[in-house]
């Protein structure tokens, strides 16, 4: 399918949107094994490419949000809006459904 | 079936409601190949054609939109309120609902 | 079935109920054929016959209506109330569910 | 059987509730020809007989009650809590869910 | 089966609740005829035999209760928490879903 | 199955939650016969062996709790956390759930 | 499945998040007899490994979080966020839902 959209980079989340994209697991152990296609899970941690500026209170000043691009972090199982660009998928998820930080 | 709708210029969105129509994809490949009808899938990227005035708040003053007319719009896989002008297909969505703006 | 209402002028809608009937799709195409009863679809298009006062917020000011009297609206294609006085048929929407108003 | 409350006069409704009974369906069209039995449907008007003294809002005041005792309504059709006394049926519904008053 | 529960004046509600105990029907017409068994249902009528302090409002100041201790009111005809002591039932409701007051 | 709670005392209930034992349904009449096991039935009333601090207003204030250590309530037939230690039962409810004070 | 996540300690929960390790139960009775497999039980009391900021309330001010790192307590039998780290499982509540700290 050919999509309108050339780049992920032109997506603005809106409100307190948080565009992330999962971490794809390594299809080897840490001993530089490889492993067979179905021993490789998908992985909840994900990479924050973009965040909306915020929601606002009700006194109408921006709530400030909890992530920041270029973060790494641990998304839900579930949930979030999938889009697809060309052979990559992203996820769209609200700031308060981020659930940690992963500091390296 | 007649319309009385004659245009769908015609139509103001009342509160925070924003009226978009989809882009459709393209039936060919980047490369220009014209792909069978099958392999065409709906997009979720959508133009804006007009937007309410907003909700108010609490204190009756007006929220701000978060997108304006001639915006292009990442827009949810579900959702909205279908609206019919003749072949063409609209919907309707809260502002909030709408996921992300589209910058080229 | 006698009903004891006379008119459907003598309702006044509560709170920010609006009250709308439907308009009716002509049974010809705009060149003037005339459709088979089967090709004619109930339209989304309603009349504003008549609008509440309005909702109060919470510090007791009354919130005004967004349509009124005359208005033509598109309506959801579900919900509100129907209410039938002899043949006709209305419906008592939500001031909020009008979806938007249409300017001819 | 044998009720303890005597009169629906008695009842005195709590909060934003309001007492009504419905409007019977005279079984006759208007040009006096007495309808069989099937062909009476039950209106959903209703003749309000008592009214409590409304909610209180957040600062403690009252607020008003939209009808009043002696006031014509439109009643939704499902929904309120019936009673019985005697042979009689009555229904209270919540100030708010009163769809409409009918002026004659 | 042996009940703490010495007598249910030891009950004293929390909150807006209330103990109420419904009121028998008699098994008798008001012209004095006994009636079969099967023809005396459950009334929803009911005397109130105590009530809780009431719930505090946002402000920490106590909402008055909409009945006392003496009270006979209608209650809804499902709900509320239903309590054995001895042969006798009774019921716990919150003040918001007590009915109406039956003044005699 | 060996726990790691020493002892139910070790238990600090967190905001407005009440740790309660259910009291024991005597397996006897008021007469002093001893019933059969079928005959005893769960009891509804409970002993408070711990309180929360109780949760917080908008404003950041503590809500006195209803109840305290070592009151006699009555509790919902159903809900709350159930909690083992060796072979005895405890519950934890939110302090809006215990019904009533059980005075003696 | 290799994980990019190196070590549970990188993880920092977002606002009122906690994040926890399930107390294993020891395969063995209090008098030292080791207990077959099917007779230990998963246990609800947990370790507090990582807090969150904690959430904030509609003023701006953070609310502060009910527990603290290196806490025992004792946690709902279902619901949270589960981890896997390796071989090792961790979850992830929300502070309200934590029921009550375990002291020793």
């Amino acid at each position: 399918m050919s999509t309108a959209l050339k780049s992920i980079k032109s997506l603005a989340p809106l409100l307190d949107r948080v565009l992330v994209q999962r971490i794809k697991a390594e299809a080897k152990t840490a001993g530089g094994i490889f492993l067979p296609e179905t021993a490789v899970k998908e992985l909840n941690e994900a990479k924050v490419l973009a965040v909306g500026p915020g929601l606002r209170d009700r006194d109408g000043k921006i709530v400030p949000m909890g992530v920041k691009s270029g973060d790494k972090v641990l998304i839900p199982q579930f949930g979030g809006s999938p889009i697809k660009v060309g052979d990559e998928e992203y996820h769209l998820f609200r700031d308060h459904d981020i659930l940690a930080k992963i500091n390296e």
